[in-house]
């Protein structure tokens, strides 16, 4: 460290290394088998520090991919609820989150580089289907519950498609009111209606 | 046309320039506003030459963007079957595109131009609107059709997305007819049922 770096540079240095990092494993090794340890040591930090600044491996992905939300957290207010209001709350979650130009910004970000780049999809794939849908699954608790949570993410992902990438109207003009009474119904069918052959 | 140039030579050739002119005249105005007119002027060829090779401009955008199937055919079959059957009929129709090889490379193909160009995604968007959501939104007649179809739309790219980029499990691995049964209930609700809030 140089002689004109002060307290604060160090802890924005370390950071910064913190984060290239997990970066670099995260695309490496996929976000399932990224681990804090190997994070820390390709960091040549300690990895009570990573926990220290990011607390878990999910927020760590959260800070350094600008994933738009931190799904444990938005995911036990739905868990908690009844699992008949999931649609509804998820849709209303979803469309709120795109609502923000941040965002949406990010959620834009992270689907076109997963479209473009494999390790970027194998990224977004695992997070998402450990951190959201896994979860969502769990929580479920029905044996074809990981299918179920799949589908939600098929039309999470369509909308957003077709709401902002494609710009498919009037369906990318229309309302946050309208798209949840669309988008929901679907979702909890998904999640807790007859979806097989 | 050199003296080596046999008579198949000179209608590859021309097939070719016209393709080539086509290809440029959608990137630079989009579906909507080529017309055929301006497209053989910019292959040296009489518009009707262009008609003779590729009947009309929907099959020639076909034709030239290798899009998966014309959908006037395969619209024809669906409008002329009763509505509350048509969730049922785009669903079957979507996955089983999907499951031929060919189907799925080329629309894998349109969707990653589409996310990763602005010129790709409104010569998507200007076609897909136009030429499938348009015509189904005419045949079914209601004030908020274009909305319906739109949502229609946004279920399909999602699951071609999640099942074919982000490959989401297990509805990447699903079944055709599962697919099918997840998927159908969706357009129809979005086609005839409740989706205003």
């Amino acid at each position: 460290m140089s002689p004109r770096t002060g307290r604060r540079a160090g802890v924005s240095d370390t950071r910064a290394a913190i984060a290239a990092a997990a970066r670099d494993e995260f695309a490496r090794s996929g976000y399932d088998r990224a681990t804090i340890r190997a994070i820390a040591r390709a960091a040549g930090v300690d990895p009570a520090l990573v926990h220290h600044y990011y607390s878990t491996k999910e927020k760590l992905f959260v800070a350094v991919m600008r994933f738009p939300a931190v799904p444990s957290e938005v995911l036990a207010q739905i868990v908690a609820a009844s699992p008949d209001r999931w649609g509804q709350m998820i849709a209303r979650t979803i469309v709120g989150i795109w609502d923000d130009a941040q965002g949406r910004t990010t959620s834009l970000a992270l689907l076109r580089s997963a479209v473009s780049s494999e390790t970027a999809a194998r990224m977004l794939r695992e997070f998402v289907s450990s951190a959201i849908l896994g979860r969502l699954a769990e929580a479920l608790g029905v044996p074809d519950a990981p299918y179920r949570a799949s589908l939600v993410g098929s039309q999470i992902v369509g909308l957003g498609m077709a709401r902002f990438v494609l710009c498919l109207e009037p369906l990318a003009s229309a309302g946050v009111d309208d798209l949840v009474a669309a988008i929901a119904p679907t979702l909890q069918r998904y999640l807790t209606g007859d979806v097989r052959a």
